[in-house]
């Protein structure tokens, strides 16, 4: 133990900030939008670049690489004991359409950083090092969103994925093709191999480290979600000449229920995400009373139970503010939150406070490929600051210092995992 | 005074109900939509074949036609007495892009049915008769609504007006141009020539007189109207991550603000009409935080104090609901309301009562072009019931007999008035 402590402190010591900052920046050149965000969705051209230039900095090393049947790419710094299931950590290269130079690509440079240092101390691990890109994480250009693990931890098929389409009519399957050919990696991986761990570096893309001046979250969980689509259906009428009484008015509807709902979900703890971001309203002139309004409902928590308390009353909150008009509630999507192994919490903990970087713990509120991991074996995170909590925007910011620390701290975890 | 009320009795006999659900099922040819409706918008070719038609009856008759220079059309049923100013009624042929048979039509075609009853009864009158069709009442290709009689009242000035262009970027200049050449109109009339009085009959495009059972509407005035544009400026923000206390949500200010105004406007004899009719969100995505909510505000009351005591509070209102968002409230229409000539209510009134036909007096909650001729001379309209009160709509419907009621009243009252 004491010399498993002493790998990760030397490895943690030859992290470079410097070498992990100019590589973000040399990643941000493909698909930049020249306002300082990126363009690099899944499978394009600006991915597939990507992906090659992190090819060429593994093979650099003496990496090897491999890709499984949905595009996951896998880079392999081997272990003494190469029988014994990799330590491995990793995020996504694909972005928003405008979004940052930093959610997704920290999580992989992180990773390649963690096992350059390693070669830079001098240090051999016991099990291997694995720096993993998931395929398709941001589901702006395919959807859903983090496709790649979810295919890799079985929870949604290989043919569902390949076969969807891009609003172009392109297939995964054809786009995939293309990638898979350009990269030229021969090595296959199966879905669902044995790993010992899985962690994933991120910004936080909230607020709450930046306002409290954390440098490290170390990561319990990612909320549970579930979206709701609500339709209010009433009658068109003319606005001068209709009397109140007499109307069935869906916008009027609507606001008393996103009203109510807004009351239903008042939480002294602030921990409860309710929020209503898309609203439709036909046929949406100012002189005729609303026949129909569309409104979707997101809503997260930590808590299985309070996503319960919280979610099930909405259609009855919906119908007693219908007045007149009809009302139809439909939940599209149920996600129930994922706990991280708090072994890995706590290693990260850990990690934080002897490397004296103030941590706090911090429940994750977007989703992430280490949910589905979290299903394969223990699995974590560890959070950085970004400005103001900005994130899918080209506004996106990261300090150097921030990204190393955070880098820092998957390093000392990831060695300890490795060599235990 | 025996010998005009018995001239008048004798039109309102000579009234042909056949002959004016006739005329209206060939004026909805112009434009038909092929279901059930009309598209025959200001000055396109549709509106120019409607107008040669009514030409054509007009010639039939020897009526004389004179076109002012925004394209008003009146035709002209001389008087014993050709220096005393006519009596004149009429309303539009245009219609809005899924428009009904019978919003303008109607008036247009009661008018020249009753200088037809004249001719056809054999009675001469006093003062001659005219039937106005005012050029683009709808407002619907190019805007302002009630652009003719406007330009003749002098509420809106004739180059303005004739700049005007539609979407596709013809001016009105132009458009009417094409009219007047296909029409061949050489008489001109000025504008705000003197008339004894201006009378409109309409469809209710209302629910009142259908609910109660009445066949004719006394219009005693046009609400007044205030529009007003709000506007919501929040901050975009992930909604998995971003505390709702730290949220400045546009849409949950824009909701607080729409309720509370919603509250403001409580009438216990529901005369105002309050409605929000359009409401645009940003970016409008599920899982974002709403940064800009755009919604409007439509206002109408047949008081002017009662539009300032509801429409002042407005802003002061939004800027108490607005949390951390800023609000911008800009008031884009305040048209004060219209109060027609008592003597011309009270001949309607009579007239519904002598020929048996139940009526309320009602004030007009759409505007007319009637608004703009009470300025200029003593107005008013009659208001016959349409189908659960729908208009500016392809299912708008009215029945035979209750048009030829309206126009019965109409013929009363236009001949005591040419008489008297």
């Amino acid at each position: 133990m004491a010399q498993s402590e002493s790998a990760a402190f030397a490895v943690v010591r030859a992290v470079s900030e410097q070498r992990l900052w100019q590589r973000h920046m040399v990643i941000a050149r493909f698909g930049a939008t020249g306002r300082g965000g990126v363009n690099r969705q899944a499978l394009t051209s600006e991915d597939i670049r990507a992906r090659k230039r992190l090819l060429a900095w593994a093979e650099a090393r003496g990496y090897e690489a491999a890709v499984d049947a949905i595009g996951n790419l896998f880079i392999r710094r081997p272990g003494r004991d190469n029988s014994a299931p990799p330590v491995v950590a990793g995020s996504h290269l694909d972005t928003q359409p405008t979004g940052g130079n930093f959610d997704g690509a920290y999580g992989v440079l992180a990773a390649l950083e963690v096992m350059e240092a390693a070669d830079d101390a001098g240090i051999a691990t016991e099990r291997a090092l694995e720096t993993v890109v998931w395929t398709n994480e941001e589901g702006a250009r395919f959807q859903p969103t983090t496709m790649g693990s979810a295919v890799f931890a079985g929870a949604l098929a290989l043919e569902a994925a390949l076969a969807t389409t891009d609003c172009a009519g392109v297939s995964v399957e054809a786009a995939l093709a293309q990638m898979l050919a350009s990269l030229g990696v021969a090595r296959r991986k199966e879905f669902r191999f044995p790993m010992t761990a899985y962690l994933e570096a991120h910004i936080e893309q909230g607020p709450l480290l930046e306002a409290q001046r954390k440098k490290i979250g170390a990561v319990t969980g990612i909320q549970g979600l579930r979206w709701f689509q609500v339709e209010v259906r009433g009658q068109e009428a003319h606005a001068g000449t209709t009397p109140l009484r007499s109307r069935r008015d869906a916008l009027a509807s609507a606001v008393a229920m996103i009203a109510a709902l807004g009351e239903s979900m008042h939480d002294e703890n602030d921990a409860v995400r309710f929020t209503v971001g898309r609203c439709e309203v036909f046929p949406n002139s100012p002189n005729t009373v609303p026949s129909r309004v569309l409104f979707t409902i997101d809503l997260r928590h930590p808590e299985r139970e309070t996503l319960a308390t919280l979610g099930d009353p909405i259609e009855a909150i919906c119908r007693a503010r219908a007045g007149g008009c009809e009302v139809k509630v439909t939940e599209t999507l149920n996600a129930a939150p994922t706990v991280f192994d708090p072994r890995i919490v706590e290693l990260v903990r850990a990690a934080a406070k002897r490397q004296n970087l103030p941590s706090i713990d911090l429940v994750s509120g977007a989703t992430h490929d280490a949910k589905f991991m979290a299903q394969l074996c223990p699995s974590g995170m560890i959070f950085v600051p970004c400005a103001g909590g900005v994130s899918h925007s080209e506004a996106e910011a990261a300090a150097p210092s921030d990204l190393a620390a955070g880098t820092r701290v998957l390093a000392e975890v990831a060695l300890k995992l490795a060599n235990s």
